[in-house]
C-alpha cells in the first residue's frame, strides 16, 4: 500500500512536469505553464471521479497530491532545458504513468461497484483524459486523435486486467502484467511507427 | 415505457454512428473515431445529469446503452461508405434524435424537481451538448455556433413542451407535438437556408 | 448579506454581457451569442461546485441568477454598439467581477471544509473558468494562456484573503483588501503592459 501511494504521488509529479513542458514552444507565460501542468496531472482522475460520483476528489481530499503537482511544476520551471534533453527518459516515465494510472483507475471503478465494461473505460479515462483536456484548452488536436497508439493501449491493458481479475489472478501479478502490456504496446508502436488504420 | 426505452437505445445508437462518421475526413484512426462516437452519444445526457447531480449516469447504470454505442461504432466501421451515401437519411435520424432527447431531457429535469426554466435548458443540453463536446475535442467550431438553426430549435421545442405540460396536455400528445415542432423548425430552416440574425 | 447578493447578481449580469459580446466579430448568430453569455456567467461557479460536490448549483437552486443572465444577454442584444464603445467601462466591470468572484469562491470553498490551498484554487476557478470554457468552445486561445496578467492576479488575491483570514482580519475589510489587490494588479499590468516571464 505504501509503495502504491508513493507511485501515485510520483505519477502525479511526472504528469505535472510533462504538462508544464507541453506548452513550452508556445507563447504561454509561466502561469499558463503551471496551470497546464496542474490540469494534466488532475484531469483524468477528476473526470473519472465526477462520472462515478466519488467525492471528495483525490487531490481535494489529500493535499499531498497538490504538493506533488507544485513540486513538479517548479521542477519544470527550474530545469526546463535539462528536462527537454531528457525526452526519451520522459517518454518512458509518461508511458509508465499511463500504464499505472490505467490499472488504478480500473480498480477504483470496480471498488465503486460498476460493471467491468465501465471500469475499463474509467481506467483509460484516468490515464489519458488529463492530456486530452490539456490539449483541448491549448487548442491542440488532443493526443487521443493523433496517429500514435496511446489511449488504445490503455484500453487493451484495462481489458486484460479485468480478464485476469475475473480469473482471480493475484492482484500484484495482475497489475504487473497489465501495465507491462500497456507499456509494451506503446513502446513497440513508437519504435516501429505503428498506427491503427483509419476509417473508410 | 418499453417503446420509450427502445427509442432511447436507438437514439443512442444513431448518435454513436453520426459521431464516429463525423471525423471521417480527418487524420483520425479507428480508435479516435470510436471515441468520438462514444462522446457524441453520451455527452449531452452526462452533462445534464452531472449538473443536476443525478447518479448513476444513465450509461453507467444501464449497460445496454454502452452496447448500443458499441454496435453503432461497429456499424460505422463496417459500412462507412454506405452510411455516408445515406446523408439525407442521417440528417433525418439526427433530427428525430435531437427532438426526442430534448423532450426526454426536459422530463428528467422536471422529475428531479427543478424549475421549468432550468428544465428547458437541460432539455436542450441533453440533445446538443454531445455534439458540442465532440466538436470542441476535434477542434471544430461547435455546431451550436454554426449558422444552422439547431440548438435554438431544441430550446423552442422544450419551451413548448413545458407550456403544454403546464396546461396538463396528455404526455404522449405533448411529446409528439413538441418533437414535431423541433423537427419542423430544423427541416424548414435547412430547406430554406434560414438562420438567426447576427449580433449588432 | 443583501448587498452581497445584489453584487453576485450584478456580477453575473456583467459576465453575461461580456460573454455575449465576446464573439461579436465572429460569424455567430444571436443564439450563439446568448449561449456564450450564459456559459461565461455560470462556467466558473459551476466548475467549482461540481469539483466540490456542492449541489444544487447556484443557478439551478436560485432562479434569479438565470434572470440576471437573460437580462444581461438581452442588454447585449439591444445595445451592442453602445456597449462596445464602453470598452474601458467594461474592462473595469470585468475586473471588479473577477475580484469579487475570486473572494466569494474562496469563502464558499472554505465553508465546505476544504483546506486553504484548495480554496485558493477554487477562488481562482470561480473567477476565470467561465471565460476559459467560453474561449475553448469558440476555438480561441483561452484568456488564461494569453499574455495578460489575469488568472494569476486572482490567485494572488485569493492567497492574500486566506492569509488575512488566518490572522482573523474582519471579513468585510478582508474582502475589500483582497479584491483591491486583484483589481490593482490587473490594472497596473494592463497600463504598463506587464506580463509574466515565459518558460525556459
Amino acid at each position: 500500500m505504501d509503495l502504491q501511494y508513493a507511485l501515485e504521488l510520483s505519477g502525479t509529479f511526472v504528469f505535472a512536469i510533462s504538462g508544464a513542458l507541453a506548452i513550452r514552444e508556445k507563447e504561454h507565460d509561466l502561469f499558463g505553464a503551471g496551470f497546464t501542468g496542474f490540469i494534466t496531472a488532475i484531469g483524468g482522475g477528476t473526470l473519472r471521479d465526477i462520472l462515478l460520483d466519488s467525492h471528495p476528489l483525490v487531490w481535494i481530499g489529500d493535499i499531498h497530491f497538490l504538493y506533488a503537482i507544485l513540486i513538479g511544476i517548479l521542477t519544470a520551471f527550474i530545469f526546463p532545458n535539462i528536462l527537454s534533453r531528457l525526452r526519451k527518459t520522459f517518454f518512458l516515465f509518461d508511458t509508465l504513468g499511463i500504464g499505472f494510472f490505467t490499472v488504478l483507475g480500473v480498480e477504483k471503478a470496480l471498488s465503486l461497484g460498476v460493471r467491468p465494461e465501465i471500469a475499463a473505460i474509467m481506467g483509460m479515462f484516468s490515464a489519458v483524459m488529463g492530456g486530452v483536456i490539456r490539449d483541448t484548452l491549448t487548442n491542440e488536436i488532443p493526443i487521443l486523435f493523433r496517429k500514435e497508439v496511446y489511449a488504445s493501449a490503455c484500453l487493451v491493458g484495462a481489458i486484460l486486467y479485468l480478464i485476469l481479475h475475473y480469473f482471480a489472478v493475484d492482484r500484484n501479478y495482475n497489475m504487473l502484467i497489465s501495465m507491462s502490456l500497456i507499456i509494451s504496446i506503446r513502446m513497440i508502436a513508437m519504435k516501429y511507427k505503428l498506427s491503427l488504420p483509419r476509417l473508410g
